[in-house]
């Protein structure tokens, strides 16, 4: 079986469902171009995202691990913006066809893709260093988009899952400790929180998900709704492993370490009581970690509300790492 | 200037068009995806393609070659469709930032999206190997799109330009001879035929563009419309290097070179003297070299009418090269 064999079986499980894309009067695969109908007052949103080996994942990760990441990332893209998720497009580069690797990539990718309502319609295959780069399109009503730039001073903060834990099974992983199963499950599986941006649609004032660490990314939200936040740390849920931390080694993984995908999202104070319902609409926990304030900045506050300055090198990006913004940073 | 900076600046280049976005109430980069309106109507086509240094470009590739060709071919793929180009999505892998490359990458960018209409709607920048996907959409009337699977036996095979010119100028390169700067400047320079593209709405009953060889293309075109073809290859145009060549090598090169980026489309027999016209609207020479036959598969006649029978070579993908089909082939 040559190369060519190879990527057609990939082809094969990927694009099982190529089949809706022609019933609604569409193009999928095997043209130049995708064609893709959208229906009338709906609007597109739209994400890429590259995942490179060595930079994003270590180099021996479970191809499924890697499959499942690469599309989670751009669906998280999606629920933070309250989009349906539709369809996506798979570049990827290998550096040589490896029919057991293929098979575990597609089939991890079929199975979040069928879990999450998003079809393959297209893509490229390139010889290469091994990276993914997935686009994935999804449609809102038109004007409904879960923006960064409309959050209110006096908003509620609140913060979906467990910020931290996939920061948590990194760090013990880098250290070659035993590492606890729910932290990596947290760091290769992240569950994109498709729910519950649909849940917000009316609700939130601005929402972002949170793949830079909750300071940096909270900090986007801020700054595009020209506002200021004040949180309030002894809020953030610390089950598992985060418990066991030293308490401001916890805080800085929460607010510094980045690849959660949780969803981070400002609510009107009034909405405060319907939390609960949110959480059980989203399929999540959520937890109120704070509130928007008339100024600028972010204002970390620990027990006794003493300031708590977290460690600088959690606001910094990790070269070549980042999946949160719509642009190229 | 460390790299955040240079990306900035990067960005602030090539997003200098993202006012047009948000004019139409769509919302362009800085958010967690970009938000677009198609118009009432029209259907989307979009198509990906990776390019990789040492793979499809020399890795010492001038910058403003290598965006511009990145973005080339994927308006190929748009121009084949008949698309109009709306906006495209750069995941850009970078090994480290190099200022005078960024901008140079960023200029040369910036220039062909202008000149062909496209925006930059969002992206993602990662360290890693040199590598650069785009994502670029455009939109076509519903129903109008030009695909591969709709030609008919009787219908003439046209093709623009002059293929196995980009394959002339790349074998004097990789021969480490005096490169014959017209041929050189079709391999590092496609020009995308958008308006060729357009001007086929009505009249082409087929068209794809010439990325991995003109008879590999023209074969995904008679295997989906089921068809056979046969090719005069005495009317295909030989300019320049390409007429200095023994004529067997020019025609391997013009049937299997691939890199030509030109359009080759069916025509209804009748339509054969609008070819003028339509080479005039799209702005590029237009050459009818063969007809499309009952049956199947591609026969090439040479003088006197006998079976030139290609160099196989021709007929295969480069690895990791190919940039026709939206699959992941």
């Amino acid at each position: 079986m040559n190369e060519f064999d190879l990527i057609r079986r990939l082809q094969g499980i990927i694009s099982a469902s190529d089949a809706g894309l022609s019933q609604t009067g569409s193009v999928g695969m095997g043209d130049d171009a995708a064609v893709v109908t959208v229906d009338a007052g709906r609007q597109l949103v739209i994400t890429v995202d590259t995942m490179v080996a060595g930079v994003h994942f270590p180099i021996d990760t479970p191809a499924a691990d890697i499959a499942c990441k690469a599309l989670a990332v751009n669906l998280s893209d999606l629920a933070a913006m309250g989009a349906d998720p539709r369809w996506f497009f798979l570049a990827l580069t290998l550096p040589q066809a490896d029919e057991r690797w293929l098979e575990e990539f597609a089939t991890g990718l079929a199975t979040l893709a069928a879990a999450s309502g998003i079809e393959l319609a297209g893509g490229d295959t390139t010889s290469g260093p091994l990276s993914i780069t997935i686009t994935a399109l999804g449609v809102v009503n038109r004007g409904e988009a879960l923006l960064r730039s409309t959050a209110h001073a006096g908003d509620l903060v609140v913060v979906s899952g467990t910020p931290g834990l996939a920061a948590a099974g990194l760090m013990q992983w880098r250290a070659g400790e035993a590492v606890d199963s729910q932290a990596w499950r947290a760091f290769t599986r992240p569950q994109p929180r498709l729910q519950l941006g649909r849940a917000l649609h009316g609700k939130a004032t601005a929402c972002i998900d949170v793949s830079d660490g909750l300071a940096a990314d909270l900090g986007h939200v801020t700054r595009a709704s020209k506002v200021g936040a004040e949180i309030w740390l002894d809020r953030l849920p610390r089950p598992g492993v985060l418990g066991k931390l030293p308490l401001e080694q916890c805080w800085n993984l929460q607010l510094g370490g980045g690849d959660d995908y949780e969803l981070c999202f400002s609510l009107p104070p009034q909405l405060e009581r319907e939390v609960p319902a949110l959480a059980a609409q989203g399929g999540v926990g959520l937890t109120v970690i704070g509130r928007l304030i008339k100024g600028s900045g972010l204002k970390f506050l620990g027990r006794d509300g003493r300031e708590f300055v977290p460690d600088r090198s959690g606001f910094d990006h990790f070269p070549g790492g980042g999946h949160g913004s719509e642009a190229p940073v």
